[in-house]
């Protein structure tokens, strides 16, 4: 069987190394010919909207999948006419918008901070008006790692704000006093079965996510999570793994955003659960019985941005699992993860608290 | 850091998708142009004595390794010319002759089989006499899955014996009514760290591998092999893993041979241990701190010999996971394995069980 798979970082890169063992092959379609991807599989340099790339692609695979979610509404419609596609592109394009993300959230009955859509200065002001500050202001489309966002404190950041982002389609929300950040890897197979893995609970810093812990013990929370997705993955007829990112507040989640793909949360599945995440999606997307997704042990996915630790600094550490995905560093880019495991919190603790000393 | 392997076969494929995501990046050598490790990285398609292929090689690569070791003693001293070569071709030297083998074995204090060389049918007849019946004879070199060797229960059997082998370098060994197999893969780092994975229980079919359980818990029995392999692990100066598989009889091991490499017998480690023989070997052979190999859980380890099951038929059971090597099937070859993992042995049965009824 062979996986066509747009977007080839370290996404598509993990996928390719998860599936490679069940003997499936890959193409990957990057605009980057130097994509992790391409290190491990067979990889087209083509942008995301050129007809003859795409053309190629489809006509190198039986089914089709994302690394990447930000690809043209239009491109995917050309691939779905040629080739099975999952998740289907109506699922894509809801993830594509914040707007529609949040109103998807909001009309499946997900809490979710108080939003407005901004399309002027105007609306801006009213939108802070109504729903009080702090706020922050994002883009509707293609942000990624707090990229495209803006914070408003006070009145007087209105203008700011505007000046940096007016002019695209806008979103104003609420700030979330949240107590902690956690969220919830799903996965829906052709066949409707469903599985989730344990909640994850993730500390982000300048919008980048740094941390992973799993798994993250809250009956009441996991329940509430996964009744939550159940309902996003059955609405959408949802095929492959679905994150959702949640804020925890009074014992409560807040839906802020869904991933329609594998996700940077769930690496950890690869050494701390059954099943990864990544070998998940490819059993979806082929219609394939899903694997076990519970945790083993205790684990912690650690990324390294901007900066790769040596590979004796990470070995040094018991239960250190090294992932680097082959790319060029540059400052707040994700060249790779840690995941450490072990068998109970305190030897964890005990294994981070040494690699951190070691980094 | 760019490691040349000698041999293109599922375990160099294993060792680089075990390499990969640690940033190295691999060089195959391998007469077959389709060989396994070919799908996953570069592949020069070369004999082992073509001396062209093997400077392409050295010259493409850091350091050295070998999923095969029945490699021309001369290749090795070619590429340790220009390359570090780990483990060193004195260790493989050793290890590509059984009587060789049986005499470092005993030198070293491991207990054996009877066995005495074998270069004409007179000294056959005598080595017969000397050792007794039942006995195996065995080619020195090139054996493998039982390939080269004949058994002798009656004295009529000499004759037949040297008619199937004779005119070959021969072993004769007597017969070990033993209770069971077991095999240690020991690794041993350039630094001299040495670490020990839990003996595997290892059942063997028409001198195939079939299947192998670990950890196969006798403290008596680990503490002798572990003392064995640091030997001869010291003695051989060795660097990476080095496998020995043992007969168990009357609670006491004797050493059948060794395989200067990662092993089927160790393939379980994928997911049933901390840190997997090939990442360990990869460690071993650049020096860095070697991973804990304690297991997670239980684990049997299946091959798949001759025909694979369908990815569906393994998928259904639970803890169940495929690893294809992407070779044409053929009767008798190694096309696959399936680990199979749980957190107890009754866990582990029940799936093992469903797993054979679903074959």
């Amino acid at each position: 069987m062979r996986i066509g798979v747009l977007g080839g970082g370290q996404l598509g890169q993990m996928l390719a190394l998860a599936g490679l063992p069940l003997g499936l092959s890959f193409v990957f379609l990057d605009p980057i010919a130097d994509s992790p991807a391409g290190q491990v599989a067979r990889l087209l340099c083509a942008e995301f909207d050129d007809p003859k790339g795409l053309d190629q692609l489809a006509a190198s695979v039986d089914l089709l999948t994302f690394d990447f979610e930000n690809v043209p509404v239009e491109s995917m419609a050309r691939l779905a006419h040629q080739r099975p596609v999952y998740p289907a592109p109506a699922a894509l394009a809801i993830a594509q918008d914040r707007l529609e993300e949040k109103t998807c959230f909001r009309r499946l009955g997900l809490a979710t901070a108080p939003f407005m859509a901004v399309n002027s200065l105007a609306e801006l002001t009213a939108a802070v008006n109504s729903i009080g500050l702090p706020a922050i202001l994002k883009t509707r489309r293609w942000g990624y790692d707090g990229k495209g966002q803006a914070r408003l404190l006070t009145q007087a950041d209105i203008a700011t704000a505007w000046g940096q982002l007016g002019g695209q389609a806008l979103i104003l929300e609420g700030f979330v006093a949240f107590e902690c950040e956690v969220s919830l890897i799903a996965v829906r197979s052709t066949t409707g079965e469903t599985a989730f893995y344990p909640l994850v609970e993730n500390t982000h810093q300048d919008g980048i996510l740094r941390s992973s812990r799993a798994p993250y013990l809250n009956t009441n929370l996991q329940t509430q999570a996964e009744n939550q997705l159940r309902c996003l993955l059955t609405d959408l007829d949802y095929v492959g793994v679905l994150t959702v990112e949640f804020f925890v507040k009074n014992g409560q989640l807040i839906a802020n955003e869904m991933a329609p793909r594998v996700h940077n949360s769930g690496h950890w599945t690869i050494e701390g659960a059954v099943t990864s995440q990544f070998e998940n999606h490819l059993r979806a997307i082929l219609g394939l019985p899903l694997g076990r997704t519970d945790a083993i042990g205790h684990s912690v996915m650690i990324n390294c941005i901007g900066e790769l630790p040596t590979l004796a600094e990470v070995a040094a550490v018991s239960g250190a699992h090294a992932h680097f995905y082959g790319k060029e560093a540059r400052p707040g880019r994700k060249l790779g993860h840690i995941t450490v495991t072990a068998a109970d919190p305190q030897a964890l603790q005990a294994a981070v608290d040494k690699l951190s000393a070691n980094l």
